[in-house]
């Protein structure tokens, strides 16, 4: 079955006061990286998938998107983008990306935003997607690192101080369900490795233009936790094209 | 300084005890993932950087290699490659990789096994490379996988009845030098993320083919300590070629 957490009540609730939802995408610490990696979107029909508050859909617009489908299963999630980026050229829809179906080379552009860790099955989707992009198409995302969803707790490892001695890595190989506790929740993610990743990308036939572990902004060093961002790599970003 | 710690007798003497060194690549477990990307060798120019016994310089030429300039910092390395792997069309060169001098185009393929972790400069390496290689050319090589070199120690983290408990990354984006301890004696190895690695190809030109994580071998996994090679990567195998 696939988990719909964000429409529970409390976790939705957490999840509106992290500072990636009050402030947008620059309260995101990954955004700058994510950002030098998007396309020219002029003139370009987009489709996002997850994709929550709905931020990168008005940036898309605001860049000179002509069209964006803007998917995400939790209409908790879909109500709140209505709300705050709201747009003419934006289709929100209530779906989960599995279950989505549309025309072959429809898209100039497929984005997605922290969202894969949450599916199971990630090649499969690189194949729709490759065959919903037109040729030449970009495709860039964000993920859960494979260091970050390895071991499952998602949480570093202490010593008696209470002070974080390292992040664990454990199971690496083993991929598939892992259960952490995330906004105070247990919520199921999806661990893959590195190497399922890429190939799933190049066996459905996309180009890899780049990967890339966004480290902490210089000016959000001085929040509080952010310097232990350094210490482990906890997104990914890949940018691809369909050739 | 570069490091040339194969040439002490000790650290030798331990390395030419490692299954690897002595039943040669049939020892190796990601052997069969790095085979798997290697390019045809008929009648090409090879350039191994870090040649080590030589296994790799003799399978290029078994495998219709035309000339194998093969090359490592360490004389005993040297020696014993000459003994076992000797052959007209090699020639082995005692050089550090970083001072190496040679053609622009002047090789069809150049490959490395676990050798650039022990270089602190892997982008300037990467440029000579694209440069030594002919339009076209393969670049293969493995290395020590980003979430083994992080930390330093390269060791597990282990529980207080003496299990493994996990295995530590930390200071993931401090790049640089670590010293681990391996075959009983400290080594100076280069900590360095994905993300450098794949800009580094990028960013001198090459193509990036694929990128594997190997895993144990299913004939390996009963041997001593196998099983505990899915927990985590240890090594990391790309391919590329110069457009």
């Amino acid at each position: 079955m696939k988990e719909n957490r964000y429409d529970d009540k409390e976790f939705f609730l957490a999840y509106s006061r992290m500072m990636r939802s009050e402030k947008g995408l620059e309260g995101a610490g990954e955004w700058p990286e994510l950002e030098r990696h998007l396309p020219d979107f002029s003139g370009k029909r987009v489709l996002d998938l997850g994709c929550g508050y709905g931020w990168h859909d008005a940036y898309a617009v605001q860049h000179g998107a002509e069209y964006v489908l803007a998917t995400d299963i939790s209409s908790r999630m879909l109500e709140r983008a209505m709300e705050i980026n709201s747009n003419s050229a934006i289709e929100y829809r209530r779906i989960a990306m599995e279950d989505l179906e549309l025309p072959d080379s429809s898209f100039d552009v497929v984005i997605s935003s922290l969202a894969f860790h949450y599916i199971s099955d990630f090649q499969s989707m690189a194949v729709k997607i490759h065959r919903w992009l037109r040729p030449g198409g970009a495709f860039v995302f964000s993920a859960e690192h494979p260091v970050f969803t390895a071991e499952g707790s998602q949480d570093w490892c202490y010593g008696e101080d209470g002070d974080i001695r390292h992040f664990p890595v454990d199971n690496y190989f083993y991929e598939g369900r892992r259960e952490a506790v995330f906004l105070g929740q247990h919520v199921v993610k999806y661990h893959r490795t590195l190497t399922t990743y890429v190939r799933s990308l190049l066996s459905a036939g996309f180009r890899i233009l780049d990967i890339a572990e966004p480290q902490p902004p210089e000016s959000m060093m001085e929040l509080d936790g952010m310097k232990d961002e350094m210490r482990r790599p906890i997104m990914i970003i890949f940018s691809a094209i369909k050739e």
